[in-house]
């Protein structure tokens, strides 16, 4: 038995989402399928570092999987990139220790949220970008999103329908948004992240871009957590990409 | 009767391209359709700027078309993204003199092409750009790509199955590669381009980034039309985009 730590990349547009669900197509059961015929294994449980929501894509999920294989990591990129439909693929194949685990050594991640800001989105964007018109004052959100940089009760940001975790606090590394002609890209690192947050932190910041809440409204939400969720829309799930996922060991 | 300049944008993916053909879902036909069911018009006619084979991508694609309708332009372009499916979108609607031709009129075009260049294409990205895992050297590409700038007879790069045009010699105002993590996006702007000149273009240009031909071979080919015709391929068409088309009076 080896396990290896495999780094999948997907379009989420015609996935429910990661996690195997009873009926309809989802990447883990994509690559649980696959591997299964590959090494001929009955059973093949492949562990995600998170869920990511339908629509969401990645760049750089990581997943851990044990195999009863002599295959390498090399042979075992090559056979699931052969197999694995065109909107799933496996960027990078590595042999772990066998006590690696995708989710609870995650170190760290960083999303990616696109925003399409013009009258209209072109085609070509409309499933990987949310299309917003309206003027956005690009420094006011650059404002509200560096407070967000820091430990946290992000509460606030955890949209309802998941299991409360332990704590809703979270460090957030890094938030920035860049702007190339029609297309705004915020980004966001953190040591972990609740249910939905990376949407709830992008709905908050176009409402400010939009001039309806202050930039500064975001330090009381984060120092007054839960009070105000009403103010806190999700932003939709095309726009969103898992980018990378670290680990202190590789 | 009014004649409205369209600027137009759409998802090649599941067109057949953009002129209307007996079978199958084009651009034109789709155009036609829609306003012909806005202004209850028995037959439109769309003229544009020029085709777009089947999977080229288009931001900035300009038509004309006569409509006896006292609608404005502005109600036009509502009406028909209203419409529309979501593969096609209108980006912009301006009445026109009768004599404005969206093909004629024409005084250059731009195009852009996007490579995306690492082991393994992200999903996200492979109905828009062309994946090449070679080691590419972006020196050669650019020193190559300058050659192409001035007038020429580009012959050479016109793909066989079109009427041979009166003239193959074009102008081309600016050619520039741009590099931007694993995404090479190649742009092209002239005064008018052959049957998948662009593709040609950059079919060659690849072969050059993998150092199959010389960089200032370009200039022997430009001076020597015809002769080298094998040694020029086409690269595929979802890399491709016609990026924009201008008009010595809007």
């Amino acid at each position: 038995m080896t396990r290896f730590k495999l780094t999948v990349a997907y379009d989420g547009t015609e996935f429910l989402g990661w996690q195997v669900q009873p009926n309809g197509r989802t990447v883990q059961g994509t690559l649980e399928q696959t591997l299964q015929e590959i090494v001929g294994q009955a059973r093949v449980k492949v562990h995600g570092s998170g869920r990511t929501d339908q629509g969401v894509h990645a760049r750089g999920q990581v997943a851990h999987v044990d195999l009863e294989t002599r295959m390498g990591a090399r042979a075992i990129l090559r056979a699931l990139n052969a197999r694995l439909p065109r909107d799933v693929r496996i960027m990078k194949s590595e042999p772990v220790e066998p006590d690696f685990h995708a989710r609870r050594n995650a170190h760290g991640k960083e999303y990616r949220y696109f925003i399409h800001n013009s009258e209209t989105i072109p085609p070509d964007r409309r499933l990987y970008a949310l299309h917003d018109y309206h003027r956005l004052d690009l420094d006011a959100m650059r404002r509200a999103a560096a407070h967000f940089v820091g430990e946290h009760d992000v509460a606030t940001f955890m949209a309802a329908g998941s299991i409360v975790p332990k704590t809703t606090v979270r460090t957030i590394y890094h938030a920035d948004l860049v702007k190339n002609g029609s297309s705004i890209r915020f980004r966001v690192s953190g040591n972990g992240f609740l249910y939905r947050q990376v949407r709830s932190m992008v709905g908050y910041l176009l409402r400010i871009g939009r001039g309806e809440e202050d930039p500064d409204s975001v330090r009381q939400i984060l120092l007054h957590p839960i009070e105000r969720k009403a103010r806190v829309p999700t932003a939709p799930p095309q726009g969103l990409f898992l980018w990378k996922v670290w680990y202190a060991t590789p």
